[in-house]
C-alpha cells in the first residue's frame, strides 16, 4: 500500500469495509455460470488473431433490500437508457461489450421503443402472421436484427443484476477477468449504485410490521469499490465513473473529488434535469463540456461522449504499448 | 359517523390522516385525462342495454420517494403477476376491468412471456418479415390478439401508477366513478401498497449526500385508505383486499383484523413463499383454502380464486337487488 499520497489510512479503512461487505453479502447464486460465460467471452474476443478492446458497461440502478425475505427495498432511479445507448456506440466502434444491467431496464438497440413494444408495436394480420405497426416497423426490425447479430457473433455479453450485493460481486468477478487484457480494457460505470445499505446480518428476516408506529431506519454507507477496482481488480484498465447530482452547485466539486480519490481516468458529471442534453467530462487534464448535436432532433449526448472516450482510450493504449 | 361500533376515534384519526395525506401529496399530473377515460369507460360498460359488472384490479407495488427530485425511493416487491392473471379471468367472465398497474409490471395476457419478449421471442426472416420463434408463436399471437380485442371493444382500461401518491389519488378518483353502479362494482386490491412513507413537505429536495456518515430515516405510516374506500368512496361495492406476509404465524390473524377493521367482504391471505400454490380467503362466514389444481402443470391459483369471487359477488348482488 502506498501511504505517501496521504490516502493511506483512507485506503486501509476502505479495504476493511469492502472485505467485510463482500464477506457478509449473500453469495451470488450463479457465480460459476457468470465466470464461465465471462471467460468464454474473453477467449472469443481477446485471442491473438482478434485482440479486441473490451468494455464493461454497467447500467441501471441497484436495489438495497430492507428485509432478508425481501418485500421492501430501496431503489435508485435509472432507466438504463444511457448505459444501453452507450453500449450500442461501443459495439459499432468495434469494442466487445460486457453489459452488466439491472433486470428490466433498457437494452442496447431497444432504446427508442415504447415500454411495452409487444402490445404497442405489433399486430396479428388476417393471415395470422405477426407484423409491426407501420410507424414502428423499421425500429423493431433493426432492434431484433442488431441484437441477434451481436449476441450470435459473441461481441455482446449481457449479465443482469438486481441488488447492490449482486452488482458488486459481479463487478469484482468480471473486472478480475477483463483485467487480463491490461490497458485495452475499459470500465464505463454508468450504473446508479446505492450509496447506503442495510448490512445483511442486521437486516430484519421477516416483513417489517406497520402496526407499531413510525419506522426508524439506519442505513450505512456502501464501501467505495472504485478504489479497489482501480488498485487491485484491474489496475491497467481505463476507468470512467459517473456522478449524478440534482444540485448543479456541488456537481463539479464532487466529480473532481471522485477523480482524485479513486484515481479515475474520467468522471462524467450529470445533472438530473439536463443529463440528456449535456454532460461534463472531468479529467486530470481539464474539463470537457459534451453536448448533443441540437441541429438533429434524434441526436443524443452519448454519440459525442463515446467519440471522446474512444479517442482518449486510444491515446492511453498507445502511451502504454 | 357511527361511533357505536367502538371504532369512532379510530375512524376520526384516520379521516384526519387521509385528508392531510391527500392534501400534501404532489397533485396527479394527468388527473383530468384519467377522469375523462374512466367516465367514458363507465358509459361504455354500464349503460342500460349493457349493464356489465365492473372490477377495479390494482396490481404491482407502489414506490415511496425519498427525495423530491427523486433519485432514490423505497419500492415494494411485486411483479404484478397475480393482478394481471386475475384481470384476464375477470375479462373472460364478462366483467369490464379497470387495471390500475405499476408501470413496467405484468400486463393481462402477457404473463407467460419472458421478460423481454421482443428480443427473446421474435426474429426477422430472410424475407424481412417479423416472425415468432416457434416455441413462442402461439403464446405471442394470443397475447397480441387478446390484448387488442379487449382494448378495442372497451372492456379493459389500463391506467399506470408509480408512487404511493399517484396510486392513492387514482384509487380515489376511480372509486368515486365506479361507485355509481353500486353493488355491481368490485374492488380487487392486489397492489402491494407501501405501509410507510416520507411526507412530501418533510422530504429532502435534493439527492441525499453520502459523505456524512450513516443515513437515519424516519418513515411514517401511510393512512389506511381502505376505511375511506369502504365507507365514503364506494360504500355498496364488493371489496377484496390482500394481505401478504412472510411469517405464516401472523398471517391469518392480520388478515382477520383487516377484514373487521376495514369492513372488507374478503381478505386474501398470501404467504410470500407459497403464494403461487395456495391462498386463504378470509371472510366473515369463515375461511376458504384455495389451491391451484396440481394435476395440471400450467394451472394457477387465480383460476379457482376468481371463480370463488364470482360466486360470492353474484350472491352479494342478488341479495341487494
Amino acid at each position: 500500500m502506498d501511504a505517501s499520497n496521504g490516502l493511506g489510512d483512507f485506503e486501509e479503512t476502505c479495504d476493511d469495509d469492502i472485505k467485510s461487505f463482500l464477506d457478509s453479502s449473500p453469495p451470488l447464486k450463479n457465480a460459476a455460470e457468470i465466470k464461465r460465460k465471462t471467460e468464454e467471452f474473453m477467449r472469443t474476443n481477446s485471442n491473438s488473431e482478434n485482440p479486441k478492446r473490451i468494455v464493461l458497461v454497467t447500467s441501471g440502478g441497484t436495489t438495497v433490500p430492507l428485509e432478508q425475505r425481501c418485500v421492501r427495498y430501496i431503489d435508485n432511479f435509472s432507466s438504463g437508457h444511457r448505459g444501453a445507448t452507450s453500449a450500442e456506440y461501443f459495439l459499432r466502434a468495434g469494442y466487445a461489450v460486457v453489459f452488466l444491467y439491472r433486470e428490466g431496464t433498457y437494452q442496447p438497440f431497444c432504446t427508442s421503443l415504447p415500454n411495452n413494444p409487444l402490445l404497442e408495436c405489433l399486430q396479428v394480420t388476417k393471415e395470422s402472421n405477426i407484423a409491426a405497426c407501420p410507424q414502428y416497423e423499421k425500429t423493431i426490425k433493426e432492434a431484433i436484427i442488431n441484437s441477434h447479430v451481436v449476441t450470435s457473433c459473441g461481441t455482446l455479453l449481457k449479465l443482469p443484476f438486481t441488488t447492490i450485493f449482486e452488482y458488486l460481486q459481479n463487478l469484482k468477478l468480471i473486472a478480475s477477468s477483463i483485467s487480463s487484457i491490461g490497458s485495452r480494457a475499459l470500465f464505463y460505470l454508468a450504473a446508479a449504485v446505492s450509496d447506503f445499505y442495510v448490512p445483511w446480518e442486521s437486516m430484519a428476516v421477516h416483513k417489517i410490521q406497520s402496526s407499531s408506529g413510525p419506522l426508524d431506519m439506519r442505513l450505512v454507507q456502501v464501501p467505495k469499490m472504485l478504489l479497489m477496482l482501480r488498485r487491485d481488480w484491474a489496475p491497467k484498465a481505463f476507468c470512467i465513473s459517473f456522478k449524478l447530482e440534482t444540485d448543479k452547485n456541488i456537481l463539479l466539486k464532487k466529480a473532481g473529488t471522485a477523480l482524485e480519490k479513486y484515481n479515475m481516468d474520467m468522471v462524467v458529471a450529470n445533472e438530473l434535469l439536463t443529463r440528456k442534453e449535456e454532460v461534463i467530462v472531468v479529467t486530470k487534464g481539464g474539463n470537457v463540456v459534451v453536448q448533443r448535436d441540437r441541429t438533429r432532433a434524434d441526436a443524443d449526448v452519448e454519440e459525442p461522449l463515446i467519440k471522446l472516450i474512444l479517442d482518449r482510450h486510444s491515446a492511453s493504449v498507445s502511451s502504454v504499448s
